[in-house]
C-alpha cells in the first residue's frame, strides 16, 4: 500500500493481541498506526461508494458483475472523478472472502491468471491490484487507458453504509408487510444487498427510497413509544 | 510465475543445501523442479535477446535506458514477435541487483511507486512485473496497448551470451592492441557490456563483428601453438 501511495487500511475483526502489538511497535509505519480495526466488513466499507471484491472465481459462481483487473482502472477513475470512495476488499489468505462478504461488493475484480494456477498469494494479489489502480497515476508519462464505460453520472454513488441502512429499512418494511417469512430473512437480506449495489444508487436516490420506506414502515406497524404523537 | 503462466526460472548462485531441498521436495511444483541453477548471471541470461533489469533507481544513476513498467509490454511483445527471448532479472531481497549485474541488462524497468516508499518486497515486485507482461495475454478481452516504439527489426536481437563472447574478444583485442591498460580492464569491460546492449545488435551483426575482432586479434598477437601454421 505504501509503495503505491495508499493510506487507508481497515482490518476486519483482527486478532487483538497481534493487532495491538503490530500497531504499537517501534517503527511501525504510519499506515499501520492509522489503520482502523472494525468488527464487521459492513463497518469497514461503510463510507465507500464502490466496493470491489477480490478472489478466485474458479470455485464459485459470482452473483454480481465481474470486471477483469486491467479494465478496473477506468471504472475506479470515473467513481473518483465524481467524489466517490473506493473500497478494495481482500479475504484471508486461506479461504478468501465468503459469499456473505461478497454480498457487500458492487463488483468483483478478477486478476487474469493461468487457469492451472488461479489462486494467488494474498500479498501478491494486493500488490498487483494496487499497481493496476495506482501506478498509472504515479507515472504521468504513461497514458491512462480511455474509459470503456459510459460517461460518469454527475453525482457520486451512495456510501455502502447508507445502502446497508436502506437494506435494513427495506427489510423491516418487508417483514412488517408480511412479505418475508422469518425463515427466509437471511437469504433475502443477502439478495437485497446485492440488488441495491447493482442499482448504482446515488445518495439522493438512497435518501428518497429511505424516506419512502420509512413512511411505509410507519404506516405498517404500530408506532414505537418514541414516535407516539407524531401523527 | 505459475499464476501468470511463466515456466523458465533460473537461480544464480543458489545456496546449495536449500536449493537441493526445495527442488527435490515432495510436491514441489514443476516450475521449481525444472528451474536451472547457474553460477553466474551471464550464464542465466545467455540465450536471452532482451534482458530487463529491475530494482529501485532512487539510489543509483542508471547507465542504460529506463522504461516504466506500464510501457514495457509493447517492447516485450515486439521482441517476442521476431523470435526473441526475454530475461527479467531480479536481485536479492536485501540489496537488489549490483551495478555489475545491471551491466548485463539492455534496459531497466521502473515500477512507478510513491517516492516516499520506492523499495518493494521482492515477491510483490515479481508479481507486479509478471502481471503487467503476462496478464493481458491471459485476458483476451482486454485490449493490448499499441506499441509505442518503432516497428520491430526483421531479425531478432543477439543472445546475451553471444554479446558476452563478443565483449571478450573485443576486450582481448583491446589488450592485445595495448589500448586498455591492465588497471582499467574491469571498468572497460563493464562499459563495453553496456554499450553492446545499447547497440541492439542482431546475431548477424555479432557474427560479423566477432569475425573482424578475431581477425584483428590473430594479427595483433603471436598465434598460440594450436593455431600455428594457419598463416
Amino acid at each position: 500500500m505504501a509503495n503505491f501511495g495508499l493510506q487507508r487500511l481497515a482490518v476486519v475483526s483482527p486478532w487483538e493481541p497481534h493487532w495491538r502489538e503490530a500497531r504499537s511497535a517501534v517503527g511501525a509505519p504510519d499506515l499501520l498506526k492509522n489503520a482502523k480495526g472494525t468488527e464487521s466488513l459492513a463497518e469497514a466499507v461503510a463510507d465507500c461508494t464502490l466496493v470491489v471484491g477480490t478472489g478466485t472465481l474458479t470455485y464459485r459462481k459470482p452473483e454480481q458483475e465481474v470486471v477483469l483487473l486491467p479494465a478496473l482502472g477506468p471504472r475506479v477513475a470515473q467513481e473518483l472523478a465524481v467524489g466517490g470512495r473506493i473500497g478494495l476488499v481482500f479475504g484471508p489468505e486461506k479461504h478468501g472472502l465468503t459469499r456473505e462478504d461478497l454480498s457487500y461488493c458492487h463488483v468483483l475484480v478478477e486478476i487474469p491468471t493461468d487457469p492451472r494456477q488461479p489462486s494467488m498469494n494474498l500479498g501478491q494479489a494486493v500488490a498487483v491490484c494496487l499497481y493496476e489502480l495506482a501506478a498509472r497515476d504515479l507515472a504521468p508519462e504513461a497514458d491512462a487507458p480511455q474509459p470503456e464505460t459510459s460517461p460518469a453520472a454527475p453525482t457520486p454513488a451512495a456510501a455502502s453504509g447508507n445502502l446497508d441502512l436502506l437494506a435494513e429499512v427495506v427489510d423491516e418494511a418487508m417483514t412488517a408487510a408480511g412479505y418475508s417469512p422469518r425463515g427466509m430473512q437471511a437469504a433475502n437480506r443477502h439478495d437485497l444487498r446485492l440488488m441495491l449495489r447493482r442499482m448504482a444508487l446515488t445518495e439522493r436516490d438512497v435518501r428518497r427510497i429511505l424516506g419512502l420506506f420509512r413512511r411505509i414502515l410507519w404506516r405498517l406497524r404500530p408506532a414505537p413509544p418514541s414516535e407516539q404523537g407524531r401523527d
